[in-house]
């Protein structure tokens, strides 16, 4: 009973990631009714995307520019990467303004029952920069923070990735895991507590 | 931090609605990691949408041609028109396989707090419809279903037109309200169970 462009508007829609037939339709019917130039503007900025944005050869994060600005800032401190599972993970690092050391983005984690293995990530960008002796001592990395989710997969991962860089002799350090700040004892779950407790630093 | 096209994506993708900035980003990440084919076809459906898609001049609904395939099928009840909201109710009244006559899409329902009144509606185009001595006896709506949804607003508009249509000589009926078929009577909410006794039908 929908129009063919409509249709087609709706099955294009429900290929995005959370996006299930209804939704797909709600979205459809209010670009149909959106003005025409917030329409085009959609439909250019996706277009765009695809032509400008590429893989930053260093931290493999998406950028306009190669190196991204990120890796070309010198007043960044070159010795010092976070590694992170995807683009959005940097930006929320970023918003927090206390980070001043570079990055690289894996885009994903490991999964084996999803049959993701390391060869599906940035790892061996990874283990190339780390093991690149041909920069400047002042510039070589001497710590790698495995900054993944704390869950299975993003465990797992830092894992893997702290027993490959060991015998580069490049420091892994892993992000806290614990309450969070703002975060009431009596909500949090058991196994948070028993970690923060674990994790616990003299004062 | 992020680069300008995927700032400017994201902020597209934030307008639609239900779609937050966590998940515009969700999404634009998707899109610069798809295939270029499917941001291409996501970006060409859009376009598409908006260049041919328009009102139905009778039933006001969604449509390539006009009138719309609905409308112009001669072997549905030209009599009977049921009155919805948006597009989407008409899919779901089609996907029913019951129903035989004919739609009209007001387009939203009225609603004073929002500031939407009749003039924001297809409300007009209904009354013109409903009023129309041009067309063959035969062809003369007789009867309006109101269905629109069961809320204040659905309430609100169903009596407003109801009004209106009444001087014109056209029957108007609402669809009924109850038990959900399947419903245990125990979950259904007292308004809707009181509905329901109050609409009894002799069997």
């Amino acid at each position: 009973v929908l129009a063919t462009p409509i249709a087609r508007l709706v099955q294009q829609l429900a290929k995005l990631p959370g996006i299930g037939e209804k939704t797909a339709a709600r979205l459809a019917f209010h670009i149909m009714r959106a003005a025409p130039e917030d329409a085009a503007a959609l439909a250019a900025a996706i277009t765009e995307v695809k032509q400008k944005i590429r893989f930053c050869g260093v931290c493999c994060n998406l950028t306009e520019s190669d190196p991204c600005s990120l890796c070309a800032d010198a007043r960044r401190d070159a010795g010092l990467v976070c590694v992170v599972a995807q683009p959005q993970d940097v930006v929320a690092i970023e918003r927090t303004g206390g980070y001043r050391g570079r990055y690289h983005v894996l885009h994903g984690l490991l999964s084996p029952l999803d049959g993701i293995g390391p060869e599906d990530l940035r790892v061996a960008e990874l283990i190339r920069r780390c093991a690149d002796t041909s920069v400047p001592a002042a510039e070589a990395i001497k710590e790698v923070i495995l900054a993944t989710s704390s869950t299975v997969e993003g465990e797992a991962t830092a894992v893997y990735l702290s027993k490959l860089l060991r015998p580069l002799g490049v420091r892994a350090s892993r992000i806290a895991t614990g309450v969070p700040i703002g975060g009431e004892l009596e909500y949090a779950d058991q196994l948070t507590l028993a970690r923060a407790i674990d994790g616990r630093r003299e004062m």
